[in-house]
Order: C-alpha cells, then structure tokens, then sequence
C-alpha cells in the first residue's frame, strides 16, 4: 500500500555507511543482476555531460522490488580533485523515488553506495565464475575499492594468502596491515606483480590505469579476474590479448563493448561482441552457463550497471527508515 | 576563486519561491538562450525511464557563468498523482553542482523551477517575435503554468485584455478573480475559445491536451503564440497545419522535432526540420531575425532546455548563499 510520504530523507555519507553492510550488499546485487537476467527489467539510461576538468555521469533505472522504486545517481567524477582542491576524486548524490507515483523518498551521498555495489558486483562474479578452491587472491589498486573488493570476497573462498599491489606501495602497506586482522589469511604488501599474478587464483583490478598493466602471459589456466577500473573510454588495465584468450562476462553488454576493457580488445579486432559468453546477471538466472572447465581464464568486465544503485539505494532507504536514520526533508512544503 | 564549500544546500519549493521571482527569472533564462545562440554551450542532455504509471526525466546541462555550474534535474511525471496519491502531477528535485570540481552545491525542489524558468522562456520568445503593441492575451489553461505565463508576460505588453480559458472553468474564474488585481488589463475568464482567439495577439497554451484544440481558422494574422504543453511524444495542442502556415521558433531543434508540436507537423509531412526559422536562442543572440512582418504568424514551440534549469537553479543558489537560506547538510560527512 501506498501512503502520502512523510517526506524525503536525506542520508550522508556516514548515514549510508552505518546502514549497509558488504554482505547485504552483495545479497542485493545478485537480485538485481538475476531480474536483470531474467528479463524482469528495462534497460537502465546512461548519461555524460563533459566539464572542462572532468566530468558528470547520470545512472537512472526503475527495479520492481517489493515496492516499485526508480533511482538517479548523479556522480562527478573530476581526477585532479585531491591536489586541486582537496576533493574527492568522485561526488555524487543518488535520488530514490517511489515508482508508482514519483515522490523523492530519499537523497543520499552515491560515494559509499557506489564503491559496495562495485565490490558486490566482484563478489557476485567470483562467486559464479571463480574456482571454488581458489587459495590465492591479488588486489591491483589499494585504495577503497581494493578494499572492499577484498572484504566482499574474503568469506566466500578459502584464501590462504592476499597480494596487495599499488604503484603507491605505502598504500599496500597500509592496506595490508589495516585488513590483516579482517582474515585468516595472510595479507602481504607486494612490489612484484607478476610473480604476484602468476601465482593467483582471483584478481581484481581496480586502478585508474590509462594503460594495461595486466599481461596476458602472467595469468595462469584456471584464474578469475574481475576487471573493475576501466569504466570510461580511456581506462584500461589488461592486455587486450588476455580477454581474446580467456572467456569474457559483462555487466551490461552495450556498456562492456563502449567503456569497458572489452571495447579495447573490439577496437584491436581482438574480439565482437559476439565473442562474450554473456552478461552477469544471464549466468545468475541460469539462462547462460558460468565457468566450464577448472583452466579456463574467466574475466568479468565490470562498468558499473545502474540497477546495482537502484537496489542498494533502496535497501539503504528501507534500513534508514526502520532504524530512523538520516533526516526528513518536505521538499514540497 | 574556488574555496572549499561548507556543505551542500538543502532549499524546499518554499525556499526556492522565496527567492525566485519571475522577472529575475526571465532575465537569467533570456541569458542561457543567448548563451545557447551564441554556440557558447555545450548539448544539453536528457534521458527519460519509463514508469508503469508515468515517467522519470532527467535533464542536465553545464554553463559558464561567473562560475562554472553543472544542474541535472530530475523530475517525475505521473498524471493520475492528484487523484490516486493526493501528489502533484510532477515532482523533483535538481542537483546543482559546481562545475569545476563537481562538489554538489544544492539539492533544491524543482517544480517552482521548472514552473517559472517554463513562463520566463515564455516571455523571452514573446518579448522577440510578439508584436510589441499586442494588445489581447489569451491564456489556455489557467494551472501554475497559466499564471507564471500571465505574470512573466504582462509587464512586457501593453494588453488591455487577458482570456482565461480552461475546460474546468472554475478554475478560468479563479484565475482571473485571483489576476485581476496584479493588471490594469481586463482579466476575463471564458467558455468561448474560438472567439478569443480571434481576438488575441499572444496565446499562450499551457494544457496537458492529446489532442490539438487550437484550431489554424481561429487565429488571425500578426499573433504570436507559445506553445507550452507539448513536452512528450503524445501531447499536441496546436492543429499541425497552423505550424506551416506561420512561422516556427523552437528552443532545441532537435528535442521540438521529437517531442514537441513540430514532431506532428513532421509526422503528417507538413513541416522538415528545415522549414523552422531557428531556435530561439540564435534570435536572441542576433545570428536569426525573429518577426519578419507584423502580419506573421510565429509560434514558439517550448519544450524546455536543460539549460533554463542550470541557469535558474544557479541564480537560487547564489540568492541563497547571499541571504542565509536553506539548510546545509555535510553529505560526504
């Protein structure tokens, strides 16, 4: 049933960060990707305005959950920010509003939303097209998202030590020494990728590499990787022979093949996008088969699908309102 | 300068109709056109989510104004709200953000925006291809967009004479009893369309009509009419042959010949694209002629510019700032 709204809740950052939890994250996800696999949704809107230093992405999409509720992320993304201004690299609010008549329910900060549903997405993927018996996990890029990246992925395979790798190398120490005590395994700073690579079971990338550091003859038979980083035409982070070798997964196919690593190996004639064994959420409906043989190299070519923002935007809101978090704005009034 | 900001602008319809007033408005709209006509933007953008009982639009844009401000707006449109929820038929919120580091400045109610930056492009158009001794005013539906239409157009013609027309005629009564003392025009609420459209010199028609009920016999020559209502793909209030017979102004070619009146008059292979005489902006900017005779007839079809939206929300934000309005919330906090 639907009530005349109270009004509409405004959540920080640090409201959202107190309400989600990886794993509720990661559970939400893999329901979008599911409805999305399973025909349940419309095709989300993308939509980039250019700004002299950077620029603006909106994410819109519509999920029928157990209330119907559409959701707009607006995020900015302006690289020099740190040394410029102070800034974040990425800013962004989300606007949650109730699909059957409109009204803004919520506006929250995107910035934690947008780096868990990342690192849900990661764990979703591994989850269907990783060795179960993966021991080995490396992490390229130790800022949040390797981090929760890692966080998201820990519990679900049986890893026995964790590479951290950044060009930073303060940062793996970091990291290595602030997750150590999040796990059983062994969480050890490293310098050297490729001995780090060829050794992995699981890896993610997730830099913002305008070049491929990733090389094909790294990566032995039987990895997953989750390609995190590239997310715009201009990133990329894996040798493009790599995905022409391996099986490719997408997050949203159109996307992969515009802004992801795949339109690399599209744009070398490595690859079609016939090429793809499918999207995510197909393999998680059951329609498309995942991983089929303990060798095969499987790479998911994540960019990031605005239905993930729609899901965990409203799990966040829902929480928000049984737990009476955030503040209530009459936007109308 | 670019300093750190002290958080982001939470502003309610209320705070925003404070601080908006229509000539104000008409200023800074007129300005954004110029701009537009100059080349000195960039593509505005739009994206649209269909609902099962509506719909979602997102528009957002960038200008280099004294600052640089970036405004996406999202707005909901649901037509069955009044009767269904008790809601308003549209309801949104815009983002304004600045445009060099993409800091989120405010997040204030859009309909008072979108109501009046709607009424001032009115009034830009009227005040360029209007005859300026128009004498007779006819406005078709007397909601909010009737009276902002009203009010942002009476200072600029010397009317002795104001229609009201609406199919709920009390509402064309309280219309005028409501105007009357804002005028030295004679406000008349009517029943009789055709004979005041006879009469008029401006029309402005600002209904949710399917179906066009401004018929081409009814309107004389030299009028000037804005065509408000037309901002999807199903609505239509100017009979299509009343478009080739005079001449039109749009404010995005592209989005006119879509969703506009003009996307009829293409489809029944009245009008091309290169039939308009321009969009409004390249008037405005002098690089078009607006009214070539005073027997023309010019209709300015009004979709609505992303641009409108920026240029308007930046004005709010900066009377905001200045006069100690709104509520600021640390979102990143």
């Amino acid at each position: 049933m639907n009530m005349k709204p109270a009004g509409t809740l405004v959540l920080t950052r640090r409201d959202v960060a107190a309400l989600l939890t990886i794993d509720d994250c990661t559970s939400a996800v893999e329901r979008a990707f599911k409805m999305h696999g399973e025909g349940k949704t419309q095709p989300p809107g993308v939509l980039g305005v250019h700004a002299a230093d950077g620029g603006f992405h909106i994410k819109a999409g519509i999920l029928d959950l157990d209330r119907p509720y559409f959701a707009a992320k607006v995020n900015a993304n302006f690289p020099q920010n740190s040394t410029r201004f102070g800034l974040p690299l990425i800013q962004g609010v989300i606007v949650l509003c109730d699909a059957d008549n409109g009204y803004p329910l919520a506006v929250m900060d995107s910035i934690e939303i947008t780096i868990q549903r990342t690192g849900a997405a990661t764990a979703v993927a591994a989850r269907y097209l990783a060795r179960p018996d993966s021991q080995t996990l490396t992490i390229c890029g130790c800022g949040n998202q390797g981090r929760v990246s890692f966080r998201a992925l820990h519990n679900l395979f049986p890893f026995k030590e964790v590479f951290a790798f950044d060009l930073d190398h303060a940062q793996a120490k970091t990291f290595a020494s602030d997750l150590s005590g999040e796990t059983t395994a062994k969480v050890i700073p490293t310098l050297e990728l490729e001995e780090a690579i060829q050794r992995s079971d699981v890896i993610v990338t997730c830099t913002p590499a305008k070049q491929f550091f990733l090389k094909e003859a790294w990566v032995r038979p039987g990895t997953f990787i989750a390609a995190v980083g590239a997310d715009s035409e201009e990133k990329q982070e894996l040798e493009p022979t790599l995905l022409s070798r391996g099986k490719v997964v997408v997050d949203i196919l159109e996307q992969a093949a515009t802004i992801g690593e795949l339109h690399h190996s599209i744009d070398r004639g490595l690859m079609t996008k016939n090429d793809v064994r499918g999207e995510l959420g197909e393999i998680v409906a059951g329609r498309k088969s995942g991983r089929s043989s303990p060798d095969e190299v499987v790479i998911f070519d994540s960019t990031g699908m605005a239905l993930q923002d729609v899901i965990v935007a409203a799990a966040v809101y829902e929480k928000a309102v049984s737990s009476g978090l955030g503040q209530l704005i009459h936007f109308g009034g």
